[in-house]
C-alpha cells in the first residue's frame, strides 16, 4: 500500500495511490490517518476513483511528533573513512518547520554559504511503542519513504551540536509516498538503491541494505528512550558523496536541481532557492 | 502575570493565579491559550475565583511545538573550567515526551547509571517569530519558568550528539508557573538566583544574569534559523554543581528528593523513582 499527503483547498488530505489513481481518506495526512487504528483497513477499502495527474504533494507528514536523525550509519562509507563501526546510533533531532514537500522549492537561508545535501531513507512510525522487542519493533513500522536531510554545514560545525544546522526552516524535502514493507524486497529491513544527484551529476548512490543499525533495530533503539508514536519520523543516516567532503567542497546554489530517489519508494525532486533574508 | 496548567479531571486547563486564587481560562493548557493572539487580556480578564490549595500542575506547556536547550551557558563556570566563552550558543533538543509535571516523579531508567541534574531559566515563547530583530525578540517572551534538564550522563555521551542522554521519558520537571517579565527584576533579562539541592544539599547556584547568551538573545538567534511559536520553549543552560563533574561522581537514586527553584518563578520539587524496565 502507498500513502501520500496532498493538497487540496487551504489544507491537506490522506490519500491511497494505486497506480495513476488515487482514493481520498479521513484523515487531514498521513500523520493523522496513522493516529487512527484502523488506518490500515480503512485506506485499503477507500475506492482509488480520482486521477492522480496534477496533484500537489505536502510533505508525506507536515506535523510529526518528533523527526529523529541517525549520524553515520552506511557501513561502507564508514570503513572507506577509516572509522570504525559505531556500537550505538548516533541521534539528532529536526524539527517539522524544516520540513518541505517532494517538489517544493529547498529554501537556502542567506545565512549559510554551505548547503548541503544527505539523500536518506526515512522510516514512519505506525503504532504507539516504548522499549519495543524486535517483534514489536518491526511491527510499529508502518511504512518508508525518502527524505533529504539538508544540512547547514556552517551552521552544524559551529557548536559540537549539529541540530542549528539540521532544522533551518523549509529545507528538508519529506515523500512523496509511505510504502508499506510487504511492497519492498527485504520488508523492514529493505535493500533498496538509493541515489542522489544534483543538476544531473550522481553524487551518492548506496544499497539501504548497508545500514549499520537497520529500521527494525533504530526503532527497537529509539523506543528504549522514549515512546514513539504514530507519525514519527526516523531519518537513517545518509551514505558517502556529500557535498561537504568533496574537495573543493560543493554546495547548493540558487537554482541547484536535487534529486533524491530510492527505488520502489519514489523520487524528490526539489530546487534550492535563495530566500532574502 | 503568573500562568500554570493543571490537572482536572481526564485532561488539563490553563489558570491564571493570583495570590492563593486561580481563574480558569479558556484553553487546555498555556501552550493552547498562549496560541491566542488575545491571551494578555483574555488571562487579565478572568476572575480567580477559586482556591489554590490541591491543585494538580501538570508541566507548564505539556506539547510545547519544540523544546530548544542551550548548552554551556553561563559565564562563571566557563571561565572557572578555563573555557573561552563560546561566540555561538550550542543548541540541542529534547522532546515533550520528557515532560513532567512540577511535583510529579522524575522517572529513572532502569537503562541509565548516571542520572544527573541541570537546574535551568526556562524561556516561554508567546508570539510567532521568524529572523526577530532584538525588539521583536523581546516582545516574543511570554514570560520565564523552571525547568530541570535532567540528564541520563552515561545515554549522553555514548555518541558525539547528546540528544539520547536528554530526552528520556518522563524526566524533566517543567513549571509551575510561567511569570510574565513585567513582574521580575531585569524583565526580559531577568536577574534571578537559581538553585537546585537534592536530599537538602545545596548542588547548583547562580544568578541568571550570569547567562553569556541571555533570552533575547537566544530567541534572536533561535529565530533565525527557524519559526518560533507560541508555547515554544527554550531552556537557556545550567550553571556548575552538576553531579557528574563532582568527585566522586554523584547522580540521582530512587528516592531522590530534587528541588529546583528560581526566585521570583517558584520551585520545582520532584521525587527520583526507578522505573521497573
Amino acid at each position: 500500500m502507498k500513502l501520500a499527503t496532498i493538497r487540496i483547498g487551504d489544507g491537506t488530505r490522506a490519500v491511497r495511490v494505486e497506480g495513476s489513481r488515487y482514493a481520498e481518506l479521513d484523515a487531514p495526512d498521513v500523520g493523522g490517518l496513522l493516529a487512527r487504528e484502523d488506518w490500515r483497513t480503512a485506506a485499503e477499502a477507500a475506492e482509488a476513483d480520482r486521477p492522480l495527474a496534477d496533484v500537489d504533494y505536502a510533505p508525506l507528514v507536515p506535523r510529526p511528533g518528533k523527526i529523529l536523525c541517525v549520524g553515520l550509519n552506511y557501513r561502507n562509507h564508514i570503513l572507506e573513512m577509516g572509522r570504525e563501526l559505531p556500537q550505538y546510533p548516533t541521534l539528532f533531532a529536526k524539527f517539522p518547520e524544516a520540513l518541505v514537500g517532494p517538489y517544493d522549492p529547498v529554501v537556502l537561508p542567506p545565512e549559510s554559504t554551505a548547503v548541503d545535501w544527505e539523500a536518506e531513507l526515512a522510516i514512519v512510525i505506525g503504532r504507539t511503542v516504548r522499549r519495543a522487542d524486535a517483534a514489536e519493533a518491526e511491527a510499529a513500522i508502518a511504512g518508508f519513504s525518502v527524505l533529504n536531510d539538508v544540512t547547514a554545514r556552517d551552521w552544524q560545525y559551529r557548536t559540537p551540536q549539529w541540530l542549528q544546522g539540521k532544522t533551518f526552516e523549509a529545507t528538508t524535502p519529506f515523500g512523496p509516498f509511505l510504502v508499506t514493507p510487504d511492497e519492498l524486497p527485504g520488508g523492514t529491513s529493505p535493500a533498496l538503491t538509493l541515489t542522489c544527484s544534483v543538476d544531473g551529476e550522481a553524487m551518492q548512490k548506496a544499497d539501504t541494505g548497508d545500514l549499520v543499525f537497520g529500521p527494525v533495530e533504530l526503532v527497537r533503539y529509539a523506543s528504549t528512550i522514549l515512546t514513539l508514536n504514530p507519525g514519527d519520523v526516523i531519518a537513517t543516516g545518509t551514505p558517502g558523496g556529500v557535498g561537504h567532503a568533496r574537495k573543493p567542497p560543493r554546495y547548493l546554489t540558487d537554482g541547484s536541481r536535487l534529486v533524491t530517489e530510492i527505488d520502489h519508494l519514489g523520487r524528490l525532486e526539489n530546487t534550492a532557492r535563495t530566500e532574502l533574508g
